[in-house]
C-alpha cells in the first residue's frame, strides 16, 4: 500500500440496513459518524468562532485549498504553523482541492489535461492549478484530510464530458498521489491523508467504473464523492450514492462533498455516506433562514415580529435558549451583525444535530426520523400583544 | 424625596484624590465602578452577544431609547418582558433618551419648549419626543437606569445656545420627574431610576448653575454629565467635568455621558466619574482598529500580514489568548465577520479592563497608569517568514 495513513483510522461501530454509525480518527481527534462538516472557506465559517461550533457540537471542519490560496496564500499559513493554529481550531480540518471551483467558476477559468488556470475571482491575476501543486499546496495548510484536484462537471452534464472529466479526475489521482509521497516534508504539522473522489456524473456506468478505479489504484484511507448537488435532480443524485455505495469499500469513511440540506443528509446517511459538508447552513443563516424540526423558517416573515418563542422549540442550541423569533427578526431588519450570527449557529447545530440523531438511531437499531423540508407552519396563538 | 430609588444605591469604597472606587447597586446586580459601558443602540452590542459582554467583563451595557423607538417599538419589547430578555442580558441595562439624538440628528429634527420632532432615519416617518413621551417610552423598555430628555448642543456653542438648551433641560427634568412618578405601573420589570443630566456647554458659569439647579430640585439615584465630546478641546472637556464635580453630592453615581476613549475614561476617573460609555470600541473595531497598551493599532497595516503574535500582548480577552493579528487581518482583507467581532470584543474587553485597573489602583492607592492614543509601533522581528 502506496499511501500511508497510519494515523488515520475508521471504525464501522454498527449499521443499520446500508446506513453506518462509525469513527474517524485523524491526528486531531475523533469524529463521530455520520457528520456534518460545516465550510470555513478562507480559514473561517462566516460569522462563527471555534468555540461557538465546538459548543454547537462540530467535531471537524472544511476550508478551501484555492480560496486560501488567493487569500491569504498556503506559504503564510505554513509559517504560522498550519491551518489549525491558524484558525484557532483544534479539531480536524478537511481540504477540499479547487476541484469544485472547476465547476463553480466555470467562467473564469480554462482547463487542459495538465491542470486548470483561473481569473481570480478577487483580483484577476492568473492562478494554475496543476494536481501537483494543489497537493503541495494542501500539504502547506496543513489539514487532516486532503481532497485530490479533480474535474467537477454540471449535474446535467453529457454522457461524453462525463466520462472525460471522471477519467481525467483518475489520472490527476494519480499525479496528487505521486506527488503526495513526495511532499510529506512540506506539512506543517501532523500527517495527513489522502482521499480521491469518485466522479462521473448522473451515469451509473461512469460512476462505477470510477470507484471501481480509485479502488483499483490501492487502498485509499477514505472517498470522497464530488460532482453531486450541482444541478441534478435528488432522485438522480440519491442513484449515483447507491451506485457508488456498492463498489466502495465499507471499511473506510465515505465523504458526500458539498452536500447537507437536512433531506439529503438523511438520504446519503441511508445509503452508506458518513461525512458531509455544505455551506447551506451558514449562508441561509446570513440570509435570514433558519432550518427547524417543522421545516424552513424565514425570520424576516411579519408574522414573526411579536413571537415570543425560539427559532425551534424543538432546539437545544445556544441561539434557541436564549432569544425570541422576535428579537432575532429585529436584528435582521435592523441589520445588525449578532442576527447572521445566531441564525448561522443554529443552522449548524441543526445538522450536527441531525447528523448525531441519526447516528443514535443506527446504534440502537432504530429508523431515522424523517426531516421537513417544507415552509414551516407558524401559530399565531403564540403571539403577544403589541 | 419624591424620587423613589430605594432599589438602587451608591457606596463609594475607595477614593484617592477625587478618583472613587464604588458599587452600584441596581435590581439586576451590582456594577463595580468605575466601569466602562459598551452601547447596544438597538438592542445589541453590535457583533457581539451577551456572553462574550459578560466574559470580557461588562457589567452594565446601554440602549437608546430613539433607535429602540423606531426599531422595533417599545410595546413590542414591553410585550415580551422588557429589554432585559429581550436582549438576552440579564446584568443592569441603562437606556439613553434621545437627547443626544437633538445634537447628532440636527438636520432631521426640530425643537421647541414641548420637545423635539424627529424624521427618521430609518424610513422618514416623524415622530415627536417629548420629556412625557420620552419617560413613558423608557418605562415600557424597562431599563434600570433611565435617562431625562435633555437639549444637547454643539461644543462650540454659544453661551447664549448653551443657556438657553442647560435652562430648557432643567425644565424638561422637571416634567420628566412628574411623568415618572406616575408612570411606575408601565414598568414590564423591576423599579427604574430616573437619572438627571447636567448641560452648559463648555461654559463653566452655566455647567455649576445646571449641576446646582438639579441637585435643588431634590435628590437623585445618580447623575448624568452630558454635552460633552461634541467637538470641544479635550481641556474643554476636562475642565467641564472639574467644574461639575465640585458640585455634585459625592455619594451618588456620576455617568459621563458618551464618554470612552482610553484617555478620557482615565481623565474621567482622576475627576470623579464612575460610570463611562461610548460606541468607539465596536465602531473601531468594526472599523479595524484595536486599542492596545502600546497605542492604537490599524489591523489592515501590510506589516502585520505575517504577525504571529496576539492583537496586544498584555492582553488577557478571548480574542488575543486565541488568534494572531496575522489571522485577524487577513479576515478583514477577506471582509469576514468574524473579524469586527474578534477586533469589537478585544476593544470592549480593553475598556472594562481599564476601568477595571484603575478601580484595583484606586483601592489600593496607587497611581492610575496613564494610556496611550499613539499608533503602537510594531516590532518588525516578531514576524515570521513568508
Amino acid at each position: 500500500m502506496a499511501t500511508a495513513h497510519a494515523d488515520f483510522s475508521f471504525q464501522v461501530v454498527a449499521t443499520a440496513g446500508r446506513a453506518r454509525a462509525g469513527a474517524f480518527t485523524t491526528p486531531h481527534g475523533v469524529v463521530e459518524t455520520p457528520a456534518f462538516m460545516p465550510v470555513g472557506t478562507v480559514g473561517t465559517v462566516k460569522a462563527l468562532d471555534p468555540g461557538e461550533l465546538q459548543a454547537a457540537g462540530v467535531e471537524m471542519l472544511l476550508a478551501n485549498a484555492y480560496h486560501l490560496h488567493l487569500r491569504p496564500g498556503a506559504d503564510l499559513i505554513h509559517a504560522l504553523g498550519g491551518l489549525h493554529p491558524f484558525m484557532g481550531w483544534s479539531g480536524p480540518i478537511l481540504t477540499d482541492s479547487g476541484g469544485f471551483q472547476v465547476f463553480s467558476l466555470e467562467t473564469l477559468r480554462t482547463l487542459d489535461e495538465d491542470g486548470v488556470e483561473f481569473s481570480s475571482h478577487v483580483d484577476g491575476s492568473r492562478h494554475r492549478f496543476t494536481p501537483e501543486s494543489v497537493i503541495q499546496l494542501e500539504r502547506r495548510l496543513g489539514g487532516d484530510v486532503i481532497m485530490q484536484l479533480d474535474h467537477v462537471v454540471p449535474g446535467r452534464a453529457s454522457h461524453t464530458a462525463a466520462r472525460d472529466a471522471a477519467e481525467r479526475s483518475i489520472r490527476w489521482l494519480e499525479r496528487c498521489r505521486s506527488a503526495f509521497e513526495k511532499t510529506d516534508g512540506d506539512r506543517p504539522g501532523t500527517p495527513q491523508a489522502l482521499f480521491p473522489i469518485v466522479q462521473g456524473g448522473i451515469h451509473a456506468d461512469l460512476r462505477e467504473a470510477s470507484a471501481a478505479a480509485i479502488t483499483a489504484l490501492g487502498e485509499w484511507p477514505g472517498f470522497g464523492v464530488g460532482g453531486l448537488s450541482v444541478g441534478e435532480a435528488k432522485p438522480e443524485m440519491y442513484a449515483m450514492i447507491d451506485v457508488v455505495d456498492a463498489v466502495l469499500p465499507q471499511s473506510r469513511p465515505r465523504y458526500l462533498m458539498g452536500v447537507g440540506f437536512p433531506d439529503d443528509l438523511l438520504a446519503g446517511i441511508q445509503r452508506g455516506i458518513d461525512l458531509f459538508d455544505c455551506v447551506a447552513p451558514t449562508r441561509m443563516g446570513r440570509n435570514g433562514t433558519a432550518f427547524t424540526s417543522a421545516g424552513r423558517l424565514n425570520i424576516r416573515r411579519a408574522e414573526l415580529r411579536n413571537d415570543p418563542g425560539p427559532i425551534d422549540p424543538q432546539c437545544s442550541c445556544s441561539t434557541c435558549a436564549r432569544f425570541s423569533r422576535a428579537y432575532i427578526r429585529h436584528l435582521f431588519a435592523a441589520d445588525e451583525m449578532l442576527g447572521p450570527r445566531l441564525l448561522s449557529l443554529h443552522n449548524v447545530h441543526f445538522l450536527t444535530s441531525l447528523a448525531r440523531a441519526a447516528r443514535t438511531a443506527i446504534l440502537a437499531g432504530q429508523p431515522l426520523e424523517p426531516v421537513s423540508e417544507q415552509h414551516a407552519e407558524i401559530d399565531p396563538e403564540r403571539r403577544v400583544g403589541a
